[in-house]
């Protein structure tokens, strides 16, 4: 059984009216960390989908997100891109202790008003670990 | 007359029809520059809508990509959810020099088959200053 597999069935077919997606690198390391396999992101990411069992959180775990020199990695976005959000990628992740704050901090994006997931309450883990947001497809910034 | 004004500006109704967009951050700086405004994100957003002039790419300036730490930053992506590509995150960008590797990205990403950026071809500024990458909202990947 694969990680795919399990995410699948962990949730049954909560996957596809999940409120949040959580994207988990498995091919992450940090940097002092051996090149062998499983690598710590593989660990990372059976751990969230551990962790958002009954959550409304779907997890995909998947093979890279280049975020590679600040492993261990994962994306947080809204699944249903007609409720838009913005897109987080987080490193620096450790996988012993961080699948939870995964998973709140999708929750946190989830109930959001305004697709933006508030500094306020997010987890220290996706604190220090921000790496980029990215804005939803309907972006479009005021003029000043 | 604001940058997102001569975004709209140069290249018309074009934006509305581009192929793919870039997202330049104008609130970046490198580590070593001061805090003074216009900071240097604003003059890689305002040389890269101009070096997009009718190439079919759009350029949306915005105020904050959170790539703070290893700026100046922009994202590219595929314009239209319905043709569905990965999103990259690109920093470690020279607002002197790199505009036009933004644009010959953002092309290379329009014309892809498979939705992802192909490393043959991309421009240097593209490959070192990689950050992340962050999949398209159909993806999954094939069990193992």
């Amino acid at each position: 059984m694969t990680l795919t597999d399990i995410a699948k069935d962990t949730d049954g077919g909560a996957q596809i009216s999940a409120c949040a997606t959580i994207y988990v690198c498995t091919t992450c390391r940090r940097p002092d960390d051996p090149e062998d396999y499983p690598r710590p992101g593989a660990a990372l990411a059976e751990a969230t989908v551990r962790a958002a069992k009954n959550s409304g959180v779907a997890v995909t775990p998947l093979r890279c997100l280049a975020n590679c020199k600040r492993g261990c990695s994962a994306v947080l976005r809204r699944t249903d891109p007609s409720a838009p959000s913005w897109t987080y990628v987080f490193g620096h992740l450790d996988p012993t202790v961080d699948a939870q704050a995964l998973v709140q901090g999708a929750q946190l994006l989830a109930r959001s008003a305004d697709g933006l997931m508030p500094w306020r309450g997010r987890p220290d883990a996706l604190k220090r670990g921000l790496i980029a947001r990215v804005p939803p497809f309907d972006f479009s910034e005021p003029s000043e």
